[in-house]
């Protein structure tokens, strides 16, 4: 069942891989049917060079593996948690990319401190606390994606659409896993960009509101001017 | 019509794929008829794996789309003050190539410290200032070509052929859209190097400019020996 | 005989290659069939484009060369030290990866940052003691294989699976030559991303202790939760 | 005439750009057949894509072209002059790899900080003083070999298979081209490395005098143990 978003999951999961964002098993890539509140989601620890769309598994909102003989991606509860937790968004994608996961590690946001993050990230992108020791011991994953949607509870997951974990690496998401998975890749270079910015010009602050505000509307809401209309 | 032309335009556009300076559709690339004012340029946001020659938009000096069922790039108006502004240049490129784009985020010149920059810079690539808040909100990518043009008003842009705008990222351009292409990747090459020569050498000044002459005239201008002579 | 071994240490070094682990032949790899006391081993300078499995060459843990027209890896002591010091291990990896080396070269252990480095090794990865003038003067392979084993007096070599070797290298190793392929990445994933840490938060401690605890053992143990059971 | 030499100078120019060592046009490769005085260089501003061996121009020991329709390489006599300079060599090797290159704008020898290093370099990596006007004014290209056999006064070119040009870029050189290649891809890496750890130890010396011995001799010289014996 739901054969076209397994694919369009296994799909992202790919494109990850080619991009360099994803080494070995660490990341995963999931797509949500939310009329069905059904998603496919990468199985555990499989190679990515073998992976086939009826590996992909499907779970419910509730956590039910509702089909699939392999055991969902141990971050299962993570995107279950985002997809309850941000109503818009039909797909999540975590990758250990290594200049976004440099700032988590480090426990920092991303700054915007150009055009290339402005058109994607109206903001900084933002860094979660740390779990406490009890969350830690019990639920993990779920936590994880609990402190995400506690640390948007005041943005707006479309205009910021990813996070850094602290200590442990960047989440993000869209309308679709394939739009989160752009995502993924702008979070990777915006941090790598940061970094050396910031070598250049260590007090550099971040881009001025007019112009972030500029770039973000050229490409998102109703009076965006980029790319084709739909239909044309 | 000007079925060499989109080609050119064309090629240039997937050769900046190719060389890693553009990422997702954070690029394009233009090609001039000079003598019939008309410019091929990459369309809005279409992939670059699915571009075609036929997809390219024809657009005149004047601003008017003259061909094309596409839109073209929402940098176009950029393109075309640039082609107003230097009479003697056929190519504009524009990429979010990384090491550039983190001096034009930190609002900082790549300075020339070697004779790789040399080869191609006649100095330093220089930095745009920053567009103030009402170049912003009215025609904002004119008026990025604009302050380009307002920079260069003491240089020449075959000395050297590219910029940094602030906050945003490099421009290149050339006689030929070959030639921007080429500038582009000297550009991102040279951004890299100065940033590890200035973190071995903290107060590393410019190249003598003895050997910064020595080199450029090697290969520009009427005492150039590089190369193979025309028709040999 | 052994065909299977062979492949199985073939596979490895070429896989090493794959990664961007090893440049030239600066790098080895090997794979011990425990019960019979041999392993097989990558010839001493041979390049990789042409390695066959035919070329590997078996030693046995006494040094003794048991099959193969061509000289064993110039490290071959070194990984026989380390299958006589650490009884669970099935393969050994030496690489020059670029950022473990820069380490090693350094003198410094990678500091445990974030879950990335938590998944694999259970704590900071070591590095060994300088080896005396007297080390180097004689069997020096065999000692740097010695200053290995002495450095894990009170490590769990299947919990820290790697270790740099002062001013030279990492060498890593697991249950088999394939997990220590894995390690091998990962000792130099870790390496980059510690080092972008600590660029980015200069005064940056060591994963809190829970964390790196519940990563480790979702990966190992007898409560591991990640991957597939065996069989499914 | 001279088919085997000029296929080796075009294999060589090859393998640069397939390692990443050059980009563009930047770089250049030669085969001297000692016996006879001659050797072959890739012509000037050819694209590599397009290289065959017979675009390869012959050029003797004095300087005059004795093949070829191609004007070779602007750099030819800095090469001819490391072959009169160094008698033992049999191949030169120039590139602008980035690493390498910036420590050459920075004036700064590449120290030699691990067994990578001494595996190939009996010491630093040294860098040449500047040229003079009056050196860059006229014979710019022989001059620049004179200021590398300058500083080779008492250093022996095969212990030491490479230098920084100040301000310029590297060039290394071996019994063969082959061998050349391999060094600039050393230099390369070793300045990676170098730049790597140091910034994780910035007061790094040098690495221990017995150690760089014992490397560099484990692959050269009449008591060399690496590898396979000629003949095996």
């Amino acid at each position: 069942m739901l054969e076209e978003l397994k694919q369009e999951a296994l799909a992202a999961n790919l494109q990850l891989t080619r991009d360099g964002l994803i080494h070995l098993t660490f990341g995963n890539a999931s797509a949500l049917d939310r009329a069905r509140g059904i998603f496919a989601i990468k199985p555990s620890g499989v190679p990515y060079g073998a992976l086939k769309a009826r590996d992909m598994v499907l779970v419910d909102l509730d956590g039910k593996q509702v089909e699939g003989r392999l055991n969902p991606s141990s971050d299962t509860p993570t995107h279950r948690r985002l997809y309850l937790g941000f109503q818009q968004i039909g797909g999540v994608v975590h990758t250990h990319s290594l200049h976004a996961t440099a700032f988590a590690q480090a426990g920092r946001p991303i700054p915007a401190l150009g055009t290339t993050h402005a058109d994607t990230f109206f903001g900084e992108i933002p860094v979660t606390r740390k779990l406490t020791a009890k969350e830690i011991g019990n639920d993990y994953e779920w936590n994880t994606g609990g402190v995400i949607v506690e640390r948007f509870r005041r943005l707006n997951p479309l205009e910021q659409p990813g996070v850094l974990v602290n200590r442990h690496a960047p989440f993000t998401w869209g309308r679709t896993v394939a739009m989160a998975v752009e995502s993924a890749l702008v979070v990777e270079l915006c941090a790598q960009m940061a970094i050396l910015s910031l070598r250049i010009a260590p007090r550099l602050g971040s881009i001025e509101s007019g112009l972030l505000d500029r770039h973000f509307h050229r490409k998102h809401g109703p009076g965006s001017t980029y790319g084709q209309k739909p239909g044309s």
